[in-house]
């Protein structure tokens, strides 16, 4: 079908108020205040979506707390949020296949659609990305503008706080797929919100053995209720050798780094076979010392940068896997709330005592 | 970038006429007629070229002849072609990244941009694909009108008769790759147009070795002056034997099938070593008989089928390779006549003495 | 470690008698007969193993029942029998990593070692390959001489039926693997004893959805036992359509067929959505027609195909699925039998009541 | 074929002295003495072969000049060298596909057989490899046992100093197919003597360009002769943004790393588009800080390990590669001496004026 085909009147769209509610970054310092703006309008290729169910991502911290990395990306004044599911409201006038009233997700990668990367399926890694909540207006507000080409329509069958998650939910299934854990054992390292989703991932796609590494001993509790194999403490002093030890003597097949710290990505590499793959979503905050020779170049090891999630691939495959009954996150998503208590659950976030936080608008 | 953010006015046009001409097949019967019909209108984020230069395939010559396959598949009226490049005379208003002025040709597979396939990727097996010149109006016309997301910006140093062709180069790139001939040996059965192209596009993507078979003794002649290392009569009662005997007795690594020949595909399959690659491109006009267990499944083979091009990895290759200067079309591209000449190109087509003709508007 | 260093005088061996008893195809007749036999030798880098299981395969009673295929390819007199497991009873004084007294299983494929594909990691499909109970003396016999390299050192874990049957096991889980079925959709037409074994294999390699195809109502219902998520009789009307159904409209995305049948093969590749793979394990008896252009080259299909195991990545992956507990083989085999008793077991066998028979010396 | 099948007496062997020259590092201290040692026993599996030609490496100048690298790993007395081809003049009994009078060249990493890596066909990281020159007597001398897996026999065509260095060359070409360079845009960083050689490779298997960076502009100028498109100081201000510019503003499709240098990696790095690839095989001397946040993974970069030569398939191509005329090594190997005079090449070699010198038993 091509373009000229589609109505040229809009379709009719459910009663949109002026303003709305946002959580804004206001100003360029700590906290966020929630406010009324102006609801966004649509262009032709846009779509407009009632948020109804956010979840809270680490990023949004590190907004909130306007630390280093916030106060270099952030431009204030500016609407956070990148984690979000609810209701199309509006769509314009060149939109093809999403529709008032469709119950949907979307991607917060927003990519040109026009360099080299995203004309070959590799818009997930695009030079000038936007995300949204980071560079653009975000999802924690009553409404949301996206492209009709971010928007994922959800299967019914997924319950609001699941689809709210999509995003970092995406993120574990893309370094879990990108890795290819079919009939491998597997070591996560890091088990924030991401590394706990990757467990029951990776064995709905087939991992052998799951370990999880953290050093936080409840959420090793978490890990292994989600899945895991076995779990230990990173601090554990003989580590390496005891994962080496429980995969035939060779290490893992695969690592998927989750953690960002410099001494679990050189472990990690340790504890990983001859030819293995290690595949890094974590982001180290600052430059990681790495014996080459001894860790990669010897070990013939295949070493994956990871980003977002594969525009739509990952969205498929985590939509088969949380509709075939594989993946259960229920353990996962510790706290639902009420969207005016955003304070409480970033305090609580920052606490170390949640898992996933999800705020209902 | 999001789509609000473009112009809300269109760009100025160049001066387009009301009408244009266009040869169309007029009615359920052989041959064509040139005349004289409206310039399409664009919606959004359409495009309007002014058609420069346009290739002829096998395709048109089905729907001139009005074959079988064209009485199945042909609605008329409608306008032939899809090989073709021009200039870009006017965009919608929600086109991002081409201008009027640009130099461009474009994928002629029509995508429908929502399924899992276009979503993924996999855009060259959409299942609700329309092929312009086919199923909807085609090239062979002062102005076309395409879908932005379809337009290739031409680099400069490609001329005119090269830039028309990229449509079929691109089939021959797309299937050189998908079967990846890096230092390998490989058999091209079949060489018109796509499978001389096929030649030094193998060469400059890494071939070992190209051999080339054919029933006609000119083409193999073009496939020599191509860089083909050695050709064959497809009519050579020992051919697979041979082909085995100069692989070092293993069989070729790779088989390029671009002759639709029942037995072209069961000799070619036979001349593969056990462990090869054969892509099929050739498209058979009827069911092929074949002995799976002896010529793939104990082989442990691996078969491609190739349809189209990809969008638009192919494209970049295409690019590459002809600005590179490693593939040289001179050779390929026989002939270059005025439009209205179009009867005596098909009808020098049908000859067989015409690699690939190309007609100037 | 290099051959010389290997120590110069054979390994003390258990007490090896000078005959055996072995079931024999004595003549170009059907039938097997159970004969005394001298004990093999063994060569420098050989094996003598004392066989304890044995598993009954097609290929057996193909060459009892002394068919076409049979006559071809069998020369009496020859000992019978490809699957099996035992201990080592001998070694040759080059052999380096086996020893008196292990427990192992064996690939019966031995493989030239020196052709380029042996060379290469592909020793499944060396074109020089012997089969053992095929070309050479086979397994169901008291001993059975085998090269060290294709011995398979078996994990204490694994009972003596489940290691008998590696070798039909190992089919399902190269088919498997080959085919990735990582959160995909898999259709497996042909729920034999390979078929049955490749539910519970791909289940644990992360399809997301099984589906089981066959002619053979209680074979499906095994089927449903073991892991399919849903069973399909090959003469319902409408099949192909119910398949595309039930995966979303696309087909689905993986074809593992097991039968050898022609209109398996056509119907399944049918059932494939465009860019989807169909791995080819089930021998067919006779050519077979395909429409190439409608169900593999406009879908741009990937066929695959699958002989016999890669040894030894399907061997190692194979222990895997077995020793992590996700492969249950219990309800497969369904029949242990002592070894004086494999008239009673052919019969059973050809009566299809049986799936998987297992004999002990 | 089984190894009882092979003749139970030895070969006829050529004329074999009791003693040989061999150069040899006597004691744990810089140089190298030439001694008369005994000449090597085979076992049954071995191969002696009498050496012709060999190639200096960098590996041989660390064990001469007795670095800190080299104090840590060998062992003297031992004799030197792992670049070498020669004729087989005696086999052991077990041997089956090589004989007395092969012309040979052969892989120097022997590798143990046995473990999981060795058996699928990923022995050239195989954790019990041991390096001949290295790790156990070398080929700098009259004669040295292989064992047959290692021994590689060479086509006619291929001149004796292009056979000495298939060691090197595998080193180049490995990475090369590794990275998978067909129809892409390449830059290696490090033309030393692998560097150069990877040159023409990168070009015959399909590279669409070559760049070359290094910091000797001999080097670099050597670099223009076989093949590269541009060459580049390494020292150069803007040189990561000159590469970016010359692959159409996304950096490079492919970094083949070359130099063990940690500048040149990050820097390499950065050279490379989102979604490249970088394959390093120069081994730095130290711990390198890198930020993979950057670098790596918000770039979804694959990065490899590569280690020697893949047994075999990377000979196999090295073979293809040579024997098609596509890579041409008469301008890398600068110097060709008598074995006497290896005093005057070592030093001939730390003066970097040479790329690749040979010597002649």
């Amino acid at each position: 079908m091509i373009a000229s085909d589609v109505p040229a009147t809009p379709q009719p769209a459910a009663a949109i108020p002026p303003t709305m509610r946002a959580l804004r970054k206001q100003t360029a310092a700590p906290g966020f205040t929630l406010e009324r703006v102006a609801v966004p309008t649509v262009g032709p290729n846009d779509v407009l979506i009632e948020v109804r169910t956010v979840g809270l991502c680490g990023t949004d911290l590190h907004i909130y707390e306007w630390d280093r990395w916030a106060q270099r990306r952030v431009k204030p004044p500016t609407t956070i949020g990148h984690e979000f599911m609810g209701v199309v409201a509006a769509v314009g006038n060149a939109v093809k296949a999403v529709a008032v009233g469709d119950r949907v997700s979307a991607e917060g990668h927003i990519a040109c659609g026009v360099c080299s990367l995203c004309r070959t399926g590799q818009a997930h890694i695009c030079e000038h990305v936007e995300i949204i909540g980071v560079d653009t207006d975000g999802a924690f507000a009553d409404y949301i503008r996206m492209p009709e080409g971010n928007v994922w329509k959800l299967d019914p069958s997924i319950p609001d706080a699941w689809a709210a998650v999509f995003d970092p939910l995406g993120n574990a299934v893309h370094t879990v797929m990108a890795a290819d854990v079919s009939v491998k054992s597997v070591v996560i390292t890091g088990v924030g919100s991401i590394g706990l989703m990757a467990i029951p991932v990776a064995r709905a796609a087939g991992a052998a053995k799951v370990f999880a590494v953290d050093v936080n001993p409840q959420k090793l509790a978490l890990a292994s209720r989600v899945g895991a194999d076995a779990t230990f403490l990173a601090t554990q002093p003989d580590l390496v050798d005891e994962i080496i030890s429980r995969t035939g003597g060779d290490g893992a097949d695969v690592l998927l780094e989750m953690s960002g710290s410099g001494s679990a990505i050189n472990n990690g590499l340790a504890m990983v076979r001859n030819g293995g793959v290690a595949a890094l979503l974590g982001i180290p905050s600052d430059e990681v010392e790495i014996n080459l020779a001894e860790r990669l170049i010897f070990k013939g090891l295949k070493v994956l940068g990871i980003n977002g999630r594969r525009m739509f691939e990952t969205w498929y495959q985590t939509q088969a896997l949380v509709t075939s009954g594989r993946v259960d996150l229920t353990p996962i998503i510790t706290h639902e709330m009420p969207f005016e208590r955003y304070d409480e659950a970033f305090t609580l976030m920052k606490s170390g005592e949640a898992a996933k936080i999800v705020l209902t608008l």
